[in-house]
Order: structure tokens, then sequence, then C-alpha cells
């Protein structure tokens, strides 16, 4: 297997799920030499030793030295600051990626901190994920069957793309290309929306009077909508905060499609609620039967209660 | 097991998902005599048949003659007219029962359409279900470990309050009273509110131009979140039409914490970004944790993104 190594080493900044995950993968594929760790916490990166995902810890910008590839697997709001410290020490055909979900405000700051390095930044995210933290949650097949988006530029070097495409191609994940702009506008829609509405919907019943009752009655229905407001607080506030411009107007976009409906409700106009519902309901059913999702025609049999 | 039987013959008005856990749920207890199946299509009595989970089928409303309990587990929007109609064919000591999600409007039927046996209905709502329907996706254990809620009026009569609460005990449930005012907002909150906003969300990404490209990278948070989305419109406009007002009330109460969210968003307030995710995570992790449920600390590693 060591003829399939293209990455000498690999420096991951950040090995928590999904860097911890990338590691587990591009080793189970034998497509790198060394994995380098750098983080914040040392327990995380002495656990990430320990488990094998990683082969040495080091110091950041230190590590950077000598890298072939450099994976900056942080959240949205520390890449600036990070992407400053690693300039300097980047080498002249290091290529260097990300995997934060926002690509717009990275791109920003990688153009502004990198400088003659920007041409070998390749602009990542994959679509994958859970709502836990950290290498111990990671695992190597996190990205099997899943979207990895990279958002290259007109400045990007066609290589340095290349690299990173194939570096995720061993993932087992699907490498696909989009703008910038569209990434963002996309994933405000899917993914950061979503979060906020599922954040709102738990706060606001946790400050009702009728609060403990209402989570003592909740069900499978609910567990599921709500499963996201598990994810990581400051992680999702950074996301927000970068994305803000696409996220502001799908939450106006919301706002309006919820006021609709409730003028809906409270005029009890039921043939504009089942249009509504039946439209969303057949647009989701086609989604899941053309994913040929195991799940098609419905999930499973998931109940809705206390499980 | 013979010796359990304490309803000698059951009528099930609408031998669906609930109904037909329902019946199979008191046989497996061996809790009733005959189990008789009343619905609209005959296709699906007949498969409840072939399956075993009635032992005849009837018409509606001459099977309620000499039936000891009667179970309407019809849509809400059903109710009234079911009510009107079984009336005349009640016998003088037959309990009936409901399982509608909303209980204030199903209460104000049966008061109208009962007379004088208004005080053997017992309002009740088995917080149980999946986003399938039919017999076919019945089964004896769903109510197992759930909260099954009875919500009778100061004339409901003791003796077929007992009845109605034993009959569901047999289930595995655990039943608990409750005024239906206060059954109405708090369902309206856990689960009617996040029905709607599911459905609205796969609405608007459905019209949005780019809807095609957002589901190909719709991730597992979009599918969990979305999951309600699939269930019964008909269903689900009933209850929305049903619990208007409790409803309309919520959803006032979202737009205001979501108007508030995309305020922090649009002027980029981190720090209230980071609170409001921060109680929200904590309130439901905490949830999570009281319930001992398996998924405590989290929900199992799903993974997000295509499955």
């Amino acid at each position: 297997m060591a003829g399939n190594v293209f990455i000498d080493r690999l420096v991951i900044v950040g090995v928590g799920l999904i860097g911890g995950s990338l590691a587990r993968a591009l080793r189970e594929a034998s497509a790198v030499g060394e994995i380098v760790g750098v983080g914040r916490t040392l327990a995380n990166l002495d656990r990430a030793l320990a488990l094998g995902v990683i082969d040495r810890i080091a110091a950041f910008p230190e590590a950077l030295v000598g890298a072939d590839v450099v994976v900056l697997a942080a959240p949205v709001g520390a890449m600036d600051g990070l992407l400053a410290r690693a300039a300097p020490a980047l080498g002249e055909a290091a290529v260097i990626t990300d995997v934060g979900s926002v690509k717009g405000a990275v791109i920003a700051a990688a153009r502004r901190r990198l400088g003659a390095a920007f041409p070998r930044f390749v602009p990542g995210h994959p679509i994958a994920g859970t709502e836990h933290s950290g290498v111990e949650a990671s695992f190597a097949t996190l990205f099997h069957d899943h979207r990895i988006v990279v958002t290259p530029t007109a400045e990007t070097d066609a290589r340095a793309l290349a690299r990173v495409r194939r570096l995720w191609a061993c993932t087992g994940g699907e490498v696909i290309e989009m703008a910038p702009e569209e990434h963002d506008g996309v994933l405000a829609a899917t993914s950061h929306l979503p979060h906020v509405l599922a954040y709102a919907l738990v706060d606001m019943i946790a400050a009702l009077p009728e609060g403990r009752r209402c989570f003592e009655l909740a069900a499978g229905g609910f567990y599921d909508f709500t499963r996201i407001a598990s994810s990581d607080a400051v992680m999702w506030r950074d996301i927000c905060v970068a994305n803000a411009g696409p996220l502001g107007a799908r939450l106006r976009q919301f706002a309006d499609t919820l006021a609709r409906l409730g003028e809906a409700v409270e005029a009890g106009d039921g043939e504009q609620l089942e249009a509504i519902f039946r439209r969303a309901k057949s647009a989701r059913d086609r989604l899941l039967r053309e994913r040929g999702d195991a799940r098609a025609g419905g999930d499973g049999p998931r109940t809705e209660g206390r499980r």
C-alpha cells in the first residue's frame, strides 16, 4: 500500500471530529507518510496520538515548516488568525486547504493573510459531520459517500486543486466544485438556517413557564427536529457570523414563508395549509427516493414519543 | 391470559398506525375479547384482517351497537362527523375515546354531538407515532414507555375514565392526566409548531431557483430536521385547523424569537448568538440526560451528509 503515498507530511490543524476522521481515512488508504497533529488542547492531541490518529504532536505554526499539505480543520472563526500565523511558515510548494462551513469569509481571510501563497490555498468543505466533537468522535468512514465541496477561485493553482481533490477522493467522498457564493447560499438554506431554527425552538420552549411540561411531552419528532441544537455553540456562532449575509437573507425568506403559513392557520384556511404540506412532503419524499437512500419512502420505523 | 379480558367487544374506528398498534398491543395483553375494525378504505381493513390485527370488519355506525369500548382513531378533522353518526348507535354503558392530537376541538364536538353520552367520552392522545400511516406500519410496542395523555372534563364519568386508563396501561404506555387547554398549548409548541416549521423549510427550498442544488447538498441534519415534513398532509392540515388558536400563538412567539436571532445575525452579534445557542444546547442535552435516554449526551453516531 506504500505505493499510494502521495503526501509525505500532512499537518492537521485541529484534530477533532473532521480533522481526526480525515486522518483516519487517509491512513487507511495509505495515502500519507507522516501525520502531524496541531491543536489548542493538549489533552485532545494526546488522545489522538494514543488512538494512532496522528504520528506526532507539534506546535503551531512551526509544524508547518516542511509540510506538503496543511489542513485547517478549525472553527470558521479561528481561520483568520490561523492563516495569519501560518503564512510565514508555509513552504514554497506547500498546499493549504480548510474544511470550513463558510467559504466566502475564509477565502477573504486567506487572500488577505497568505499573500503569494494564496493560489495554493484550496477552499474546501466536506458536507459531513455529527453533532459530536473531538477526536474520540472521529471515524474513518465519516466521509464515505458524502459530498466534499471545493470552491476554487480564479487564482487557485491547478496542481494544488488536484492534490486536494485527490486527498478527499481517498476518503470515499465525492468531490464537487462550486463557486464560493453558490456554496454559501446553498448551505445557508440547508444547514445554517435549520440549525438556527432548531436552536430558536428549543430556546423559546425552555423560556416558557410551561417549558418543563413541554419537554416532558416532547416526542420523537421533536428530538429529531432539534438534534442539531445539540451542536457546538461556538462553532455555530462563528458560522452564523461568517455567513451573515446569505444566512440573513434566508432568515428573511423563511420569516415570509412562516408569516404566510401563520395567516393560513389564523384564518383556518385548510386548503392553503394542505397545499403547502403536500408540496413539502412530495419534495422530501422525492428527494429520498432519488438518493436511492435506504430510507426512501420514509426513514425507517422511527417512533415519535419517549423512546 | 383470558382472565385479563376486561373489554368484551372493542370497536376501532380507523385501523391505521395508531388504531392498528393499539389493537395489536391489546391483543398481546389478552385484554380484549373481540376487536372490530371500521374504516373508510376496505383494502386497509382487509389487510388488518389478514394480519390478524382485527377479528372482523363492520360498517359504521352499525358496528357500535353492542360495543363496550369505541376508539376513534381517525384524523382530527373527521371527528365531528364520526361523533355525530356514532351518537345514536352507542349503547347505554359504552365508553368512547379518541386519539386526536388536539383536545379542545374534539371535546367541543363530542359535547355537541354525544348529548347524554358525553360523560362517557374520554378524550385521549397517545404521544406516539411515526411519519408512516396505515395498518402495515402498526406494531404492538408503539406505545411502550410513551406518554398517553387523557384530558377528562368536569363531566367525565369516573368509571369511563378508569376504563380508558386501564386500556392504555395495557399497551405499556404511561398514562397522565392534563387539562385540555394545557395539552393543546404544550403540543402546539413541541409537535404542531415543529411540523409547520419543517414543512415550511422544505417548501421554501423547493421553490428556490437553486432548490435542486440545495437538496443535492443536504446533510443528515437536514434530513432529521425535516423528517416530520414527510408526515401525512391531510392529518396535519386538520390538526393545524383544529388547534389554530394555540398554534397561531406559538407561531407568533417563534416569529419574535426568530426576528431577534435575525437581528443578531445581521448585526454580527456573536455574543448574543452564542448565548442563545448555549442555552438551547444545554436545555436539550439536559433533557436527554434526564430521560436516561440511550441517546443522552448526544444521539449516537448519526452522520450529517449523504448516507
